[in-house]
């Protein structure tokens, strides 16, 4: 029987290639249930191909647009409840998280419990809450599956290993849009700018976040929940062309890594198909003709979010919801030209500074830690 | 309780690394009996530290030498079935097959057929009778295990994984002392230069091996009947640091690799520990300080062993055994001095031109093919 999934966030940058994936392997995956934001033509679409039961939008407004358009076999939603209902749909078996942002955390903990099996690709639902979400899912016994390159490569290099076997993590990082820019130039650093990713096309948030290597100092933190290490055994390794995702050493020095060309589809699918591998339609890698592959150490002068993340993520508690709200608020406003690219960090910096951190905060604590800061970031601007 | 070990070939490369891997994990492990061929001064420390049950030595005057310096405790024998006699202990549970040349398959054979698992560094075993010894492991339900650090990778990458997700292998190859020579200067290659390997230290046989790409070509046929593979999907890449040990590409694109230190304790220890993995004092891979990994295609107009292995392999039958015997009588000239580098090549091509292949052969038919291919050899020089 075909894996029975719910995507939440379908009409992103990683719902859509989640989308390609279950459409070249209908005999494996079948789609149950759809959550979007506003963006009502690609839902239209997506509902046309795939025939869910049931669908959400964000707004009434986009909403109705997808109603006016779609048979009535499919049920047409919107709001946080619909959210919710969209995730814990009795007939999904597993749930593709897939938001962008702290919104991903609430449906996709709906879903744990539900014992849905959790395809991640949002982060912030383990950097904002990664003590409940890895307790729930123990709980109600369901797997976690990373789709991000990085961690889906560290949890591919753990395949057949046991956990006490391993030394530390390699997270490889690209350097972003940034990599080779001096602190002068980054003072200057343009969206546009920003936006021009070397190796991956992704969304404009994360992009920003490679270019800060933020987003790096967010998958430390993923992966301190995911795979249960302290942050002392998780690196960071600057390799430029993003072809070696992320590797594990093990005690006896042996390093296991996973490499292949940058395509997103092939963690969304490995997330899916899990323990098995299905055919892809991806270029296959080529190290001939790349002929090599280079690494050097993390700049965290240069870049001082990496260095304020792996802070806040031993700080623990409500710190790493703090540092990933104001980064949000950050980057929102840098995006919308309201600030410097080099505002983004003294934002974050100072927003932690002031956060009189909550240990082990429950969800209303993190909720309100979430609020606080993003208050406070945005006086920062 | 400890896992049982006899090693064959105690005294040679493998061998004194099995016993280094072994005195650093007594709680794991413990020396049962131990083969070797007249390296009687080495023999004696080993039986000295280990006090194992039985050694046999190749010759009589060795086996004396060695039975003057032990006590009583450790029986000492001599030959041919002194060998098989310690591949077979009944109180072994494990052999490590590290001898040199074709001499490694009949105690091999023996020992699986006696129920042993088998950590593999003869590469012959498989080169001439693949056909035969994998068919007995399967009959015996014991585990060939790789010791050879290209194998051990491609086996631990296969970690988890499904046979028939596996797209290719990607065998490494750091090509050998003569990598960047052209023909011209191959011609006049000496012994001390093609011994001169640039990150292996290793016995003189294979470091030749390497340096005409024969011992790729082997491992190529090894491969072939460990992780049973057409050769079309065993591929050959150089690969100058030899820290990527060998790759495993799978249906979906993605790239398992292992990567480590150059040290073949760690290949030896996963072979002995698997599928555990035990803390082991090598070197920690420093991917920083290398700061590069580099890879091209292999030349096979420059290195036409290589292209000579694949055709012995892909003809099969007796064909990779006159290839090994062959190879072994010209690289043996040329360790004496009696022929030039350029001319193993030559002698090898022409007794596999001249050989009437024997499919599917049985352990006489190898035996036979093995000694006419020398006699041929030594007939070319």
């Amino acid at each position: 029987m075909p894996e029975q999934i719910i995507i939440l966030g379908s009409t992103g940058s990683i719902g859509k290639s989640t989308c390609e994936v279950i459409a070249q392997h209908p005999e494996e995956f079948r789609v149950i249930a759809l959550a979007a934001g506003t963006n009502a033509d690609e839902m239209i679409r997506q509902v046309k191909q795939f025939k869910p039961k049931l669908v959400s939008m964000a707004t009434q407004a986009a909403a109705e647009q997808v109603k006016k358009e779609v048979g009535g076999d499919t049920k047409v939603l919107w709001g946080e409840e619909a959210l919710l209902e969209v995730a814990t749909h009795p007939d999904g078996t597993y749930v593709v998280s897939a938001l962008v942002g702290s919104r991903g955390l609430p449906p996709t903990l709906a879903a744990i419990q539900a014992g849905k099996k959790i395809g991640l690709a949002n982060k912030e639902t383990l950097v904002t809450a990664g003590h409940i979400v890895t307790q729930e899912a123990q709980k109600a016994n369901v797997p976690l599956i990373p789709i991000d390159s990085e961690h889906s490569a560290i949890f591919q290099c753990l395949n057949g290993e046991r956990k006490q076997d391993v030394g530390r993590i390699l997270l490889t990082a690209s350097g972003g849009s940034f990599r080779d820019w001096s602190r002068e130039q980054l003072a200057n650093a343009t969206v546009e700018q920003a936006l021009k990713h070397p190796n991956w096309s992704m969304g404009a948030k994360i992009t920003i976040d490679s270019a800060t290597l933020m987003n790096k100092g967010l998958e430390v933190i993923e992966a301190h929940w995911l795979f249960q290490l302290p942050y002392d055994l998780i690196n960071v390794i600057i390799h430029p062309q993003s072809i070696v995702h992320s590797m594990v050493e093990f005690k006896d020095g042996a390093v296991m890594a996973q490499l292949g060309t940058p395509d997103m589809k092939v963690p969304i699918q490995y997330a899916l198909s899990y323990p098995k591998r299905l055919p892809l339609d991806t270029p296959a890698l080529d190290l001939v003709t790349l002929s090599r592959l280079d690494f050097r150490a993390p700049d965290f002068e240069r870049f001082p979010c990496l260095k304020l993340a792996y802070q806040a993520g031993k700080a623990g508690g409500s710190m790493p919801t703090v540092l990933n709200a104001a980064n949000e608020v950050a980057v929102e406003h840098f995006l919308q030209g309201n600030c410097s690219f080099l505002l983004i960090e003294e934002i974050i910096e100072r927003v932690l500074n002031e956060h009189v951190s909550v240990s082990n905060p429950s969800l209303q604590e993190i909720q309100a830690a979430d609020q606080w800061a993003r208050n406070y970031a945005h006086q920062c601007v």
